[in-house]
């Protein structure tokens, strides 16, 4: 309950303070993973376009890793050699992890979709295969059914906003698992295949309702009336826009990559909870601090420390070196299984 | 995130859970206070009335305090006799907390709050007297400003809800305290003086939207936009009725004394908590666990862990006796600092 002062009503929360708390599980994981004799992972990063967001990007990555004890090593291809070093990767058993920076054919989106069909299922830390993705909207959470002891990757960026959420206490752990987000109303305004569709089939599956927002409409992702199905649904919301979805909204997330796109305050439902994963600023933030009770003004942090922990969660998925502990093994199988 | 199986998706969540968890903090609490030379509290009871549920809370009081190392006097009087009987326990030392079972003259509820006014405030274990009601509608926590080291007492039935929302992560602790229900919409239906209207005026003085409701019609208790007003306002809905607050509610609280009364199913919104705080059934159960994502069937358990949890703040109020360490004044002080 309230004391008599008025504390400030809207609580901003960094990137940076989700990402330490991630990070700080991703070294404790994989320090029981690999027991006394521990080998530095190595992240391989191709760099073949350039954009500067992109460039900024492995930047961080690179300074992450480092901070935590992985090794980073950015390649700088043209691209017309870059399924030739994705392929050498595949073959280099001291590569763990393997990203590319998209998009890289501007012009012809389905050669950028090749590449990542290219990068071998046990590398593919960006969870951007077809069998990755196939899991996620399936709601499948293993490679390996039924004996379960390999995880399937889930994309970065979508996994950075769950675990956003989870960290604000929007899942509510009193909750089934699995079930966590019924209840919650979400708008998701992007809805391009790496972020925003993921994303808003991964909070359904967790039993929201989500509204995914784009310039062609509204389409609504849900498991139905009491959440009976097993995986979410989409249906088009005929004649829908963002105006109609954001009053209903608990959390409105937006991911709109240009510096013109705002998200309209006054259509904010009042203590929101508003999480802004583009680069861009999507939300005014001395409006939005007025209006919401939670603002999460950025995401990247929290995108790349999701790369780390999918890059432990692929060393955990590899047979285990000779001669590994029962304790090394059980860590293996039991990595982030909570999600 | 989902597994495979598609769990139960209403978490129903009994009373005692709750309760036991308040036990247990309210014993460490007590006996921090008071230290190697403990005391056992003396809960002093009036039945005066021939309610069977009276007796029935009274019954369950007695097992609880006995349980929990508290005495439980129950005392049957005549209820004629009751104001001096009232007066005898106020001036009796060995008495730490005074309880009433209301109704007692139903033709005249002035008479009942006659009697509320007559329990001593450093007795008053229900919060009853207007001192306590005045500092709970005000947002007023301490008796002693600027001070502020003895609690004001609230009410239990509403206190009770208030714990049982805490345990639920309906309050998010992620919040500054004291604004923690911002962005929760609540039904609140009953707007009784010892139970709904305290309830609403305490969860919107924490943040919410509450839309409290009688046969008289609906009220919307809220501290406005930007939750910026540091206490709640009260405005009346003309029109409205319970079947237009439902729909917008993420809780639905029910506390009507009647068997016939169910709140409709088909108007709470997929995934809403709903608590039934009466001593009938205000939801139909089964269909409510069709459509809620959380189901508290009854509060009375947790009415009374609280009922002990203001008798050891009374405790801790009182002045120490002489001799007293620092660490137990500390403790006083401190004693459920958080509400």
């Amino acid at each position: 309950m309230a004391s008599q002062e008025v504390p400030k009503t809207c609580k901003v929360i960094l990137a940076d303070t989700i990402a330490k708390k991630l990070l700080a599980e991703v070294k404790e994981t994989l320090a029981t993973i690999q027991g006394p004799d521990p080998r530095k992972p190595t992240l391989v990063a191709f760099l073949a376009n350039d954009d500067p967001a992109a460039g900024q990007y492995a930047d961080w990555s690179k300074k992450t890793c480092e901070e935590n004890d992985f090794n980073f090593d950015l390649r700088k291809v043209d691209k017309e050699d870059l399924e030739e070093a994705v392929l050498a990767a595949n073959r280099d058993d001291a590569v763990d992890g393997i990203l590319v920076y998209y998009p890289i054919w501007r012009s012809n989106q389905q050669q950028d979709r090749y590449i990542q069909e290219t990068v071998a299922l046990s590398k593919d830390v960006e969870g951007l295969c077809h069998t990755h993705l196939f899991n996620m909207y399936h709601n499948v959470r293993f490679l390996d059914p039924p004996t379960n002891q390999k995880k399937s990757i889930l994309p970065c960026t979508p996994l950075a906003i769950v675990k956003a959420l989870e960290h604000l206490q929007i899942y509510n752990p009193i909750l089934a698992y699995g079930n966590r987000l019924f209840g919650k109303t979400i708008t998701v305004i992007n809805r391009s295949e790496v972020n925003g569709r993921p994303l808003a089939a991964l909070l359904a599956n967790d039993g929201a309702t989500v509204y995914s927002v784009d310039i062609t409409g509204v389409q609504l992702f849900t498991r139905g009336s009491g959440i009976r199905a097993p995986r979410h649904q989409v249906h088009d919301k005929e004649g829908w826009q963002l105006r109609d979805a954001l009053p209903l909204s608990d959390v409105v997330i937006s991911g709109v990559p240009s510096e013109d796109f705002k998200v309209p305050t006054d259509l904010i439902r009042d203590g929101a909870v508003c999480i802004n994963f583009s680069s861009y600023r999507n939300f005014d933030g001395p409006a939005v601090k007025e209006k919401a009770s939670i603002y999460v003004p950025s995401t990247g942090k929290v995108t790349i420390a999701v790369l780390l922990r999918n890059l432990v969660r692929l060393v955990a998925n590899r047979q285990p070196p000779e001669g590994s502990s029962d304790a090394a093994q059980k860590a293996r199988i039991e990595a982030f299984k909570d999600d």
